[in-house]
C-alpha cells in the first residue's frame, strides 16, 4: 500500500471479482454503461514493473472480460487502455464503445461529439446484470 | 488483407521491425517522440478474435517495445492503449509520457494543456537513434 494512491485505498468501483492478485470493477460511468477496470491489487507503476507470468494472468484477465463485454453488449469495438498518468497504480480500463456513444469514433478522453438518445442509455443499462454475471463467470472460470 | 484497411495497405510507420506476425512501427509525432505502434499484420479487430497463444505474442511483443522505452527514453509513464474506432486492425499505441509533455497528466487524445518547448523536444527527438538500436534489440531476443 502506498499512502495517498486512490487505487491502494479505495476499490475504484462496484467489485465484480477480486482475487489475490486483482480485481475487477464496474465504473459509473452515465454516457458508458459496461465501462469496467481490472486493477492489479498491489502497487505497481507499468506492465513491465510486473513478473512475467503476472503480465500474463493480467492480460488474461482483461481478455476474459473484454470476451464478457463483447458477449453481452455486443459493441461496435473494445477499446483497452492503460494510462495512469494520474494515478499510477497499474489499471486496465476496458470501455464497450457503440457508433452512437458520446464520443465515437473518437477516445473517450477527446471532446464529446454527441449526447447519446436516453433511451439507449438505458437499454444498455438494462444489460448490466447480465455483464456482471457474465463477468465473474469469464474470470472465475479460468483463473 | 481487408479492402480499404490503411494497416492493410499500408506499414503505418516507420517499421522497426517486422515477422510474420506482427511489426513495430515508429510513429511521426511532433509532439511525441517515441510514439511506437504494435500492429498485427492479419486483418483482426478485437484482442478475443486471436488465439490464446497469439494473444501472448502480441503482448510480449507490447511489453518488450515498452521496455525499450523506458530504457531509452525513461518517460515518466507508459501510455498503452488498443482502440481502433476508426481503423478496426489489431494495433497498440505506446506512447511515452513525460510532466511537461503537451497533455500530462491527460491522455494524448484529450485537448492539450501546453506546448512543450522546442528544446525539450529536440532533446528527446535526438534519443530515437539508440529507442531503434533498443527496439530491434529487446524484441528481435524473444520473438
Amino acid at each position: 500500500m502506498t499512502a495517498a494512491c486512490e487505487l491502494c485505498e479505495e476499490s475504484g468501483g462496484e467489485i465484480l471479482f477480486r482475487n489475490e492478485q486483482l480485481r475487477v470493477v464496474l465504473v459509473a460511468d452515465a454516457n458508458y454503461p459496461g465501462f469496467c477496470r481490472v486493477i492489479w491489487n498491489a502497487h505497481v507503476k507499468e506492465m513491465t514493473d510486473l513478473a512475467i507470468e503476472d503480465r500474463s494472468t493480467l492480460m488474461r484477465a482483461v481478455c476474459q472480460v473484454e470476451a464478457a463485454l463483447r458477449e453481452v453488449m455486443q459493441p461496435e469495438k473494445i477499446n483497452l487502455a492503460c494510462l495512469g498518468n494520474m494515478v499510477p497504480h497499474l489499471h486496465w480500463h476496458l470501455i464497450p464503445r457503440f457508433s452512437d456513444d458520446a464520443h465515437f469514433p473518437h477516445p473517450v478522453w477527446a471532446p464529446a461529439v454527441r449526447q447519446t438518445v436516453d433511451g439507449v442509455l438505458s437499454h444498455r443499462r438494462a444489460l448490466l446484470p447480465a455483464l456482471r454475471a457474465a463477468v465473474t463467470r469469464h474470470v472465475s472460470c479460468a483463473s
